[in-house]
């Protein structure tokens, strides 16, 4: 029997070709599986590969009677319905820690870039408007790293880097977590005293249920007005609605983001806002990071098809 | 006798009235002297305020017969004639390392920007096209940062600062200086060798005649079609022409700048590339270091008014 793997998502054609090689591939593209593919193709699929972040609920499951695997690509896997995995016995897979050093660093690359004004001032200069001397109220001095207190909220594997990353940057780091640390940041017990605390909030928490909206209209009062927000972790732990009002009242200073509450769409209110730095959910997306979640991606397939358990299991499924 | 200083670079108004209250400021708001003030006003300056990349020759020194201290704001002084100064026993002052954390900061938000295209992610975001899916070549997944190999050229203060946060980003350090020190980086004894081995040239060499064009053509061409240069130091440092033409012909991948050859004025041919991150010289603007530098301009003008040697004297004035 051929080793049959449904590709739930969108993914790029050059990553799905390295998968071809191994497999038995049916490629939905991201369509709804039984748009493309007949009953009689998808009782044959054994195993699926799909975005951490795509809902993946017992529905689509149930449409796959052999399934035994799902897969997710990344370190994510909030799109998946766990108990009804656990349920219908179908292992759940992922690629912890290949990309957190991309993450922690298009977390970098956002605050840098927000709180240093960096498309401000490079539009000052190709406009022309430096050379003319035009002043610019966005080209006032900022504060800098240094002495700057950083918040990191969650400190998994991506959260550490950044706040290794951070620590060299001679700012003060804090965090906020379930579970206390043997690390040298300052540890707060609730994620307001770490709002109360920091001028930037790094969030690196892992998304799910218990943190959806986990910072919200509260938590970016007390980030105030000369407070950032990062986040490259999911679009759902913030509240976007209450950060474009924070944002378009200065409630907040402003914010860098990779990741949205209905992706690929940023909502037009944010597109508009001079204060914030908006990247694509590139955060993993480096070359060394997509061969790495690649190489967990091949071994799950290859443990589960033959016969083991999946190396790179989701521990709580 | 009032303690008299010619304010001779165009400096902040907020900035100037902090010196106003401690000296009898003459501001020539960034024109040359003898238009703004007579014979009989600069006769009594005894000492000057200038931006250190300002040109100050003999000529401007002569002006004023009673001049005995140079004070540059920051902490370069490649504008002043040194020799002319010291012919004259003018002393000539600085602001070190009053910048540093700030300046080493804005190399590495250009370093990040440039090397992960956020200009483009930012914009790829804001126009729509990542909602309709477009694709975008400038959005094929780049090299990220751990075991990039990343050049250092000059390891001053700001050097060393650039260093340890790369090496926080899991790159690889590399340096060239004119002196080899104890440092946990790979030294190269040459320009030419250590752009044959990195993939980012981060220029933080202090100005100068031995420095003009240091990085030319060739370097660039060793650099190649994977590096970036990133310069926070001097525009004279790099060949602007060449380094226009190796951007638009692929020899290198990219640029970030915080300094040009002719400033305010950055070339038409280089603000129109993509590939570019520019910055308008505002790599010590922050506002702890603008507190640090005044800081070093009053200790300066104090330590001059009362008789005593400079406390940040330039060493080799």
């Amino acid at each position: 029997m051929a080793d049959k793997v449904l590709i739930y998502s969108r993914f790029p054609k050059t990553m799905v070709a390295r998968f071809a090689e191994r497999f038995d591939l049916l490629d939905s593209g991201g369509k709804p599986a039984r748009e493309v593919f007949s009953v009689e193709e998808l009782a044959g699929v054994r195993a699926m590969l799909t975005a951490g972040g795509t809902p993946l609920g017992a529905d689509a499951m149930d449409l796959l009677p052999k399934l035994g695997a799902i897969v997710c690509y990344g370190t994510g896997y909030d799109g998946v319905d766990l108990k009804a995995a656990a349920a219908r016995n179908i292992a759940v897979g992922h690629s912890p820690g290949a990309n957190a050093a991309s993450v922690a660093d298009i977390a970098m690359t956002l605050m840098l870039a927000v709180t240093r004004r960096i498309l401000i001032a490079d539009h000052y200069v190709r406009s022309g408007d430096w050379a003319a001397s035009r002043q610019s109220p966005m080209m006032r001095p900022q504060a800098g790293m240094p002495g700057r207190r950083v918040g990191v909220y969650g400190m998994g594997e991506i959260g550490r880097k950044i706040a290794a990353r951070c620590a060299a940057f001679e700012s003060e780091v804090g965090y906020f977590s379930r579970t206390k640390y043997d690390l040298p940041y300052q540890y707060f017990p609730t994620l307001e005293a770490l709002a109360d605390w920091c001028s930037v909030l790094m969030i690196a928490v892992r998304a799910g249920a218990d943190t959806q909206h986990a910072v919200n209209a509260d938590i970016l009062k007390r980030l105030g007005e000369d407070g950032y927000v990062v986040n490259i972790s999911r679009g759902s732990v913030i509240d976007e609605k209450a950060l474009v009002a924070a944002l378009i009242d200065k409630t907040i200073a402003g914010a860098g983001l990779d990741v949205y509450e209905k992706e690929p769409h940023a909502p037009d209110a944010l597109t508009a806002l001079p204060n914030v730095v908006l990247a694509p959910h590139l955060g993993g997306h480096t070359l060394e990071s997509h061969v790495a979640m690649q190489n967990c991606v091949l071994a799950n397939l290859t443990g589960f098809f033959e016969g083991r358990p999946l190396p790179y299991r989701v521990k709580s499924a």
